[in-house]
C-alpha cells in the first residue's frame, strides 16, 4: 500500500493530483521543480519540504510521481538516483520504458482530464489509465488509483498513446473550434454567448448517441450550395478556409463509411 | 399579434418548433410537406390539416414558417400564392431577400440549435435570431419569438451567415473531432465513455474562459516531440493526419496572435 508520495513537477496536473492525494489520506514527503517558486507554492501548499536539485529528491517514498513535460522526462528520470519506490510518469505519449535502466519498479498513473491551475475538477469521475513493470506494481497502483476515482483502467503503452491522440482531438481541437466560431461572431459584433446552448447540446448529444450518429448540417448531407457559400466568406482567410474544407470532407468520408455498414 | 401559423416542410425543426408554440398557445391551421408520411404525422400532432400541394395551402395565416432546406426553398416560395400574412424562412445562409417578388411581408425567423426529431430541446433557453422588411415585422417577430425562447437578437443576413458559419464550426465539425476520437480508440478496444469527462470539461470551461485562453495541450504549446508523434500514428490515415496538422498549425497562429495583443 502506497502511504508517501514525492511529487517531481509542480505544473498544473503535480497541483490539482496532489491536492487529490492529500485528501484522499496519502502524505506528500517532498516536492522537486527546477522552478524554485512553483515548488515551494505546491510545497506550501502540502506542508511538506521543497528540492530544486533532482540529486537531493529523498529516496524514502512509496511512490514518486513524475509530471512533466514530455521532452524534459527522460533526461530528469536519468539524472534522479535509484531507489526502492515505484516510480511513475502522468504522460500520455510517453512509453513505460523511459524508465528502465533507471529504477528497478515503475510504471504509468495517466490521468485523462485537462486540468488548468484556477479551474477545480471532480477528480472521481475522471478515467485513470494504468500501467507497470510488474503485476504486483500494477495491483498497487490500482488501489492507490482507486483511492482517487471510480474509472480505473488498466492499458499499456500503445493503447495509451490512441487515447493521448483522440484526447487531442476531442478536447484540444473541439477547443480550437470554440475559438474559431469566437473569432467568426466577433468580426460581427455577435457575443460568443449566442453559442453556448449548441455547444452544451452538441456536448450532451454524444453521452447517449454515437457522434457518427448524431452528425448534422450542411457537411454530412454533402450541400454543395451551402459549403460553397461558407467557403466563399472565408475567403479572407486561407487558413480557416483549408480546415473548412477538409473537415467537411472528412464528415462526408465518415458518412458514407457508415452507410455502406447498414 | 401572430395567432394562427402554418408550417411549410415537416422536418426535425419544423417538428420541434410547431410543439413549442402549440405549447405557447399558437394555432397551427396546416401543415404542408411534399412527404404525405411527414405532413401527415406533424399535423395529427397538432391537430390540424396537412396538404402535399404548395398551391393548396391556406391563406388566412398570420405566420408562415418554411422550415425547409436551403437549396429546395427559393423554388417553394416562388411557387406559393402571394397573401396577407407574414413569412419567415428559418435558415442561417439564406438571404431575406429571396422571399422579395413573392409576398409584400417577409423575414427570418433563425433558431441556434441543433435539432434531432427524437431528442428534447429546451427551447427558452436557443437564441432566435430575427430579421424583417419591415420595422413593423421586426417588432412583431420579436413579439412572437419572446414568447418562446428569452434569447431573441435582431441581426441582418450577414451577421446571420456568420452565425451560421459559427455554429458549423461550434456544432457540426467539434462533433466530427468526436467522432475522429471515437475512432481512433475504437482501434484500440478502448470504449468511448473514458472520454466523456474530458469533453464535458472542455465544453464546460468555455462558460467563464475564452476558448482562446483556455487551449492547453500538444498544438499550443508547439510540441514538436508530441506532434511528430502523433503524425506519425496517423500514418495510414492521411485525410486525419492532415486535419491533425493544419488544426494544430492554426492553433499555434491564433496562439501567437493572442501573444501580441498582451
Amino acid at each position: 500500500m502506497c502511504k508517501t508520495v514525492i511529487f517531481i513537477g509542480a505544473g498544473n496536473l503535480a497541483t490539482h493530483l496532489a491536492a487529490e492525494m492529500s485528501a484522499a489520506g496519502f502524505r506528500t514527503m517532498q516536492v522537486y521543480s527546477r522552478t524554485a517558486d512553483a515548488a515551494r507554492t505546491l510545497a506550501g501548499k502540502l506542508g511538506c519540504g521543497y528540492t530544486t536539485d533532482i540529486r537531493d529528491v529523498l529516496p524514502t517514498a512509496d511512490l514518486y510521481v513524475f509530471a512533466l513535460k514530455d521532452d524534459v522526462l527522460p533526461d530528469l528520470v536519468r539524472l534522479m538516483k535509484p531507489n526502492g519506490g515505484l516510480w511513475v510518469h502522468t504522460s500520455g505519449s510517453s512509453d513505460m520504458n523511459l524508465f528502465e535502466s533507471c529504477n528497478a519498479r515503475y510504471g504509468v498513473f495517466y490521468p485523462l482530464q485537462t486540468f488548468s491551475k484556477e479551474k477545480p475538477v471532480n477528480f472521481a469521475k475522471i478515467p485513470v489509465f494504468i500501467e507497470a513493470n510488474t503485476a504486483t506494481d500494477v495491483r498497487l497502483l490500482e488501489t492507490t488509483a482507486r483511492m482517487l476515482t471510480r474509472q480505473v483502467i488498466c492499458a499499456n503503452s500503445q493503447q495509451r498513446r490512441a487515447i493521448h491522440l483522440s484526447a487531442v482531438f476531442a478536447g484540444n481541437f473541439t477547443n480550437h473550434m470554440y475559438a474559431i466560431a469566437a473569432h467568426l461572431l466577433q468580426e460581427q459584433q455577435i457575443p460568443f454567448q449566442v453559442l453556448l446552448p449548441l455547444i452544451r447540446e452538441t456536448a450532451a448529444k454524444i453521452e447517449t448517441i454515437s457522434p457518427d450518429k448524431a452528425q448534422t448540417g450542411p457537411a454530412i448531407r454533402y450541400d454543395k450550395n451551402i459549403i460553397g457559400k461558407h467557403l466563399h466568406l472565408l475567403d479572407q482567410e486561407p487558413e480557416l478556409q483549408s480546415i473548412y474544407e477538409s473537415v467537411s470532407q472528412d464528415i462526408h468520408r465518415f458518412g458514407q463509411k457508415n452507410n455502406s455498414h447498414e
